[in-house]
């Protein structure tokens, strides 16, 4: 299959990322804000679903999207310790944004997502505010790096850095050429696990990690309209990517996927009591499946090249896979 | 919540049921079959969704319904050693009206769930035949009797005779009225816990059962379109319905509560890779919540009023609901 | 079946509960803490496991529940936009309480569970803070009060005031007397649906709400030994319960039910490759699926009966049940 | 990881694998039974879970074994229209085994898996019988062939012959040596799609299928104590192993995994209320995801090679991967 106009997650079309990076002190940390759309995502939610490959993990907001099948929030993405305030900012954004809430006597479903930076972040300080979160909110693009960035800045894969990765995938339907774009915050993985394409297996030098420790989350966008169960089915096969790239979810990762299609909205004030909608064929969703397993395992890979060596708290380092695979690891 | 016009499952256009009745012998039992349209369900499958509310049961078919949302046979309802059987008459069924089947390399999931009627019926004599379903499938009809017929023949529920039951609910959406009805195959509860919505909590004389066993499959039929993922949160108000009546979903009770929606179909064969769909607004479907709850609840009740005593295997006999309120129990 | 020594929670021996109340100006809101037992739960953790009624709510942690069978943290009840706050309280408390969370890496699954208290009290202010949170932890006692206090301060619940209730059954096991115990934070209930148990529908007057709203977080406590999957069970038959009280689990309402026992402890750090361990025949579980439905019923009662009026934010009141029930509504 | 003394799923003790082959005429197709010991399964159960990781297809007997987390028949392996029959023998089986069925007022669940098979057997004859599900079981042993066996006669997989596989794997815990060993029905995957552990794709010559159809079951059996949220986990990382193939679990596809330990068992009529147990400390599980991740991926790949080539129904043909890899394909 072949890779949209960027290979990145903003492919599709409005789909925006935005990182609010710290790097100072002891702090190797940030936020990812993934926004489906531009507008009102408390007034116009957006078809969403998830699939809990491994549950270790704190992750919140989950429970209501696998209920209703919406997301009403942007996706933030953090350390595991910076998910109250995440919560915390993305309330007081749909707040501010919605005076509805209020009146309708409603609340709102933040979505927060998290991968355990404390390796190379102190990430006991809880240093991340709220400030930060609306940062990385405001700097959504469709343009935006990968590797040591927002979320990603901490993380550890296979014992070499980790880091924030993307990629995505085009095809025809009817009606002409759609797109899947997949985003990774990748933290997961034993040191000598990590297979390449061709067969190798990069086993970073003088690792101290010997254990599976950490998280994955990805992030799965399209514009093929598609209901929650579909996306629930879509959102699985990131764990085919994972596994080819020599993950078996280890006890300790939180390997988390949510998938949300940006081609139709499900509106929060509603008049009539029907709603009209277009979703795809089921016996056509093999190539949503094919670009799912594809691109996670791609913009793993991706978020390690990207991610140059990193130093950090207590003097604790990651060498990079670009070195390795420059042969000066 | 006003009942429909027959007050039953037949009320929502185009369902239909039908019984066939073995009593001879040491046997109690039969099979009833759902139909939720008269057309080639193969070919125009029906959106359904099934919750498992306690699964200590043996129905077949509902793991193709939780992945892929529809239904593509008709539900048969039988003993817990007829599941074979009926599966087998399912298959030669959708073959014989589907050379399509074989054409086009697939297979067939049929749907068969089951209570256990060996108290009164010999259940180990496994004498259900192929034939014995298709004269269910055969008999289906809007109008069906309540009671000790088809599944129900041999059932028990609280210490007294169970069987087959119906009820329905009327309600108005945009563009007219709507119905939702519920049929039950009642089979639990224990002696003593059955408590009628007035309070009074019958307990059956000279009882023999002195814990739960048995189980009660729910089957909610509506002309509401749902997806298949609101057509979940529905089956689940079932279980409302069962606390009403004094339940608590017994270690050894395969609870199962199916609902389809006859509202749209889903083609086997398509052309084009999209499909058009209506469905109800997330924010009105607790006028269906209800509907189920009180319907599971009366079907229950109208089961066990329908059904009079009954003496079967090994002599051993259940007296009716329907007696005890006449004051002859 | 009959109460335990307190007909509350804390008759399982250890458990503790605590309220932080917060009553003044525009907030009627608070937390309440459910401690499993008195030590170091992050080093001891407890078994636990939850089912999701209906998931439209904000609950955080219990995902890695689900996955590893576990709580780690004291559980905190509170409103909805009190979830972020809530996890912040948790984190700082065990890393104060285990510096062996930075040593090994880890990090820890606070579990934080809420209900919207938006009618009668200013939700949008998120007013509480981490303090609070302490204070209820620090209040925790095996002796508590029900009604308006901590997270129930500003509950409704079927049109009248709804807040903290609590309930517990014992039984005899083989070794003696066990105890399984229910706390509820009701917010739950369409006026006129509330059912008591003699049949009576109490509907309180002049009542502003026509919809189901709200939420209602259950946690049961036993001291039989359970895995993670009786576990669940005995957490599903909290609907058996509600269902009882005329509920239907509405769209709106997040119902989540917990359950956890305190007859062993999972070491967080271990020797040695096994463990063993003693849990409940299967076949002996219905005796605490009654009690769940019986404890949940009642404790609903008792938050109700115990809660006087109260008016609000806005000025927006609800009546007593125990008024309505005295003739004075 | 090492593989066990003959590589199979017979490596932990007391497993055993029968099979019966029918090829005649129109059929290539057949019965793999799996026994987890050879005493009495209804009355000595064996822990276990199961992980749909797609659910299309008709697998009977899950439902319960998710409820109770036991098995308690032996497994049957067979194609799509066969489950029918396969429950009828296993049910047969038991009570004749087990007249205390009877006297309980018990019943029995069998466990039937399937894949389609449909493409090289004429499956639409259901020609199978009990009598060939008892020769099955009756040929279970310790020693068993692979490929093109059993359930596994007419299989394909990626374009090529698939059938029945198998691998092991040993490790170190407290005690000694363990053992982790899998069985897989290998029917799946697209022509095109497989890699091999070196990166290479074989494609088979002349295929005439272009889309995924089929299945792949995968049963892992350990002798490692574990409790069943424990094997509901260890089932779920074959899903890594089908990844590590090529596979993305396609839409047509019905990929179950069945995880089972011997180290205990649950009997069914038990004496006092508790059962002493010893489990898995859960940070020492990762040894086991990585064995099942590794024997799935290579007991696919040895079902495959110890396949050859075959013609059947309708002279339709499938070459075989051993001939691909000596260049004679």
């Amino acid at each position: 299959m072949l890779p949209g106009a960027g290979n990145r997650i903003t492919d599709v079309p409005g789909v925006k990322v935005g990182h609010q990076t710290i790097i100072e002190g002891n702090l190797r940390t940030g936020f990812t804000a993934v926004l489906p759309h531009s507008g009102n995502i408390f007034l116009e939610k957006i078809p969403a679903a998830a699939d809990v490959i491994n549950g270790f993990g704190k992750s919140a907001g989950l429970m209501q999207i696998e209920e209703l099948g919406t997301l009403e929030t942007p996706i933030l993405l953090t350390n595991t310790f910076g998910i109250g305030t995440g919560i915390n900012a993305l309330i007081r954004r749909e707040l501010a944004e919605n005076p509805e809430i209020d009146r309708s006597g409603g609340t709102v479903n933040p979505l927060v997502m998290e991968c355990n930076d404390g390796y190379l972040s102190d990430i006991n300080a809880i240093a991340l505010t709220e400030a930060d979160a609306f940062s990385a909110l405001a700097a959504a693009s469709s343009d935006f790096e990968q590797g040591n960035v927002g979320a990603g800045t901490g993380m550890s894969a296979f014992g070499f850095k980790g880091g924030i990765g993307t990629a995505s995938r085009v095809f025809e339907l009817d009606r002409g050429q759609f797109t899947l774009g997949t985003l990774v915050q990748a933290n997961f993985g034993k040191p000598g696990d990590l297979t390449l394409p061709d067969g190798r297996k990069p086993h970073p030098n003088n690792t101290d990690q010997t254990e599976e420790r950490g998280s994955v989350i990805i992030v799965v966008a399209t514009d093929v309209p598609l209901e929650s169960r579909q996306l629930k089915r879509v959102a699985r096969r990131a764990a085919a990517g994972l596994g080819r790239l020599g993950a078996f979810y280890g006890n300790g990762s939180g390997d988390i996927s949510l998938a949300f299609t940006t081609a139709y909205r499900v509106p929060h004030f509603t008049e009539g009591d029907f709603i009209a909608r277009e979703i795809l064929q089921e016996d056509r969703i093999d190539a949503l499946f094919k670009a799912v397993a594809e691109t996670t395992q791609e913009a793993v890979l991706n978020a390690m090249i990207s991610a140059p060596a990193m130093r950090g708290y207590k003097g604790r380092s990651r060498p990079s896979l670009r070195d390795w695979l420059n042969g000066s690891d």
